[in-house]
């Protein structure tokens, strides 16, 4: 079942031909929705939620039995230059309080009934310093492509995905910066929470890694700019469209690693949607690109999945109401 | 427990009175919640939703043992006027679907471990014609305040309310144009999907109760324009706050049957928070006055205490991190 990638050539091949949704599914969304006991549209995006399901999973009704949040953990060259406000150790230390069930990502998981695994990235090999040359080569950025890929179990019906990794909004910030162009402070944040005059240096780097890598297509800007944790999602993405998942995409590094799919492939995100608008300013703006809208904007900025995670709820609160709703003529109401 | 009211004057009494913020409880937050194992403030409003329930329930970790929603019905006098897309029948037909279990807000109660109670106002005896005078007397209204009071469980730890009754938006748009100003238009949206002859209509349904029952204090607002569940749920909110349940508040009519509440009292709806922004595009307008940021902008607009029931998933996620998270120290991680 699993699809086994060599390069990025086989790898675009495949996002040419990647499915679209299940007509059929869709259909039989269609004609049960207007029948439930409510004013036509009145639960706005829960409907939305409940066709996307069926589309996705190319079936009626959609279900919710097994919902899963796969964590991606990587480390960054860029951690060396300051632009963080934790040194790179805590990415292997949250990863240890991941599987403690330590974590905000633990109890959100929890709450929501959804299955947790964290998936480690070599933490002890960082990507290459992007200000000096691709943070993986080809090789590498392959590898991280494929664990995405291999992590996303083919029965699952929901797919949260999230990160962890020390230093990553930094190149969160540089791949859009590269894909749509715009000043590298448009696109830099405070991350974890930085101060002034380590914005001023994360932006400086940005912009330098921008200038080295700039100008390339999709995939290779996500390969020169991205890490392993960002390469990951990207290919758990691939991934779940292959295998019939909708997925939950959390904030700004997460989508900020799967835009470069969009790029190349037009159409290649429309079985994800955006769980939350990040606090980082760059989220917006690059949603806003990706034509995508946030279900959350609750001023957020954890990363670790935390906004898919807290989305389930929704989505579980979605396909409750379009299955388990009575219909105008069960309930014998007027006016359906 | 209960506390019994038998004037507005006495309700007045009452609402000058209202506790405040546990500021114990408050300060137990404060002090759990930045050595938790995340950047400080990255959960966002996660965060606020914690400090909020421990404040209002006046104990610190707080609870959600008990979460409960609290829909009222009531029948209007203006739904003769044609300001809606539904017939009046239709109260006491989905009155009993919630009953049956066939509405999405017992999907929406069931996904989230809510206990649900339907509370029927006077079905068979809509309010007045608020453009001939005043929707309910002083007694009327008294009974109907004093029942949403009577439906608060002194041991809940979440109430949502929310609420049925054809031609209710009429009600909350007439609400907040008397107690803030604005042409009618600007409070009156389409409901349950009135058609633009019917939006004309209800506009000037608005504008002629206003014109009549203007230039009041709150409470006789809420009173000559409101109806038997609106006043319900002001009675709830209050009761609320004397037995130190917080509320999640649902969408427009909800909101505007409370605003009057704050209008005489600055502050008497700190223990609520807005559970979603209505697609009824006076709400937003309501919103600001009152200076609430809502959680969802989701585009429902169904009412029953939907958006609250939605909402009731957040608050358990925020709870769950608040109470279940490692600190820096338990967890071994850098940084806290």
């Amino acid at each position: 079942m699993n699809t086994s990638i060599s390069s990025v050539l086989q790898l675009r091949e495949i996002l040419a031909a990647l499915p679209g949704e299940d007509g059929g599914a869709v259909a039989a969304w269609a004609a049960r929705e207007p029948q439930l006991t409510k004013p036509p549209g009145s639960l706005g995006r829960l409907e939305d939620l409940g066709r996307w399901l069926s589309a996705w999973q190319g079936q009626h009704p959609p279900r919710l039995n097994k919902v899963v949040a796969r964590v991606f953990a990587g480390n960054h060259g860029v951690a060396a230059l300051g632009v963080s406000a934790f040194p790179p150790e805590v990415t292997v230390q949250m990863v240890a309080n991941f599987r403690h069930g330590g974590a905000a990502i633990n109890q959100l998981c929890t709450t929501f009934g959804t299955e947790l695994e964290v998936i480690e990235l070599e933490l002890d090999r960082p990507t290459a310093d992007f200000t000096q040359g691709p943070a993986m080569n080809e090789a590498e950025f392959i590898q991280a492509f494929q664990a995405g890929m291999d992590a996303v179990p083919a029965d699952a019906d929901l797919l949260c995905i999230g990160e962890m990794g020390i230093a990553n909004t930094t190149a969160a910030a540089a791949i859009p910066c590269a894909l749509y162009g715009g000043e590298a402070g448009l696109w830099t944040g405070r991350g974890t929470g930085i101060d002034g005059a380590g914005l001023d240096r994360k932006t400086q780097v940005v912009a330098a890694g921008v200038a080295r890598h700039g100008g390339q297509q999709g995939l290779d800007i996500l390969r020169c700019l991205g890490g392993r944790e960002l390469a990951a999602m990207a290919g758990a993405v691939v991934a779940a469209r292959l295998k019939r998942v909708p997925v939950l995409l959390d904030g700004y590094v997460c989508t900020a690693a799967v835009a470069p799919l969009q790029a190349e492939f037009p159409g290649a995100l429309d079985h994800c949607v955006v769980a939350h608008a990040s606090a980082e300013p760059g989220h917006r703006r690059l949603m806003a690109e990706l034509g995508k809208q946030p279900l959350f904007d609750l001023g957020m900025r954890l990363g670790e999945a935390s906004g898919a995670a807290l989305a389930v709820g929704v989505v579980r609160a979605a396909l409750a109401c379009h299955t388990g709703m009575a219909t105008f003529a069960e309930a014998g109401v007027s006016g359906g």
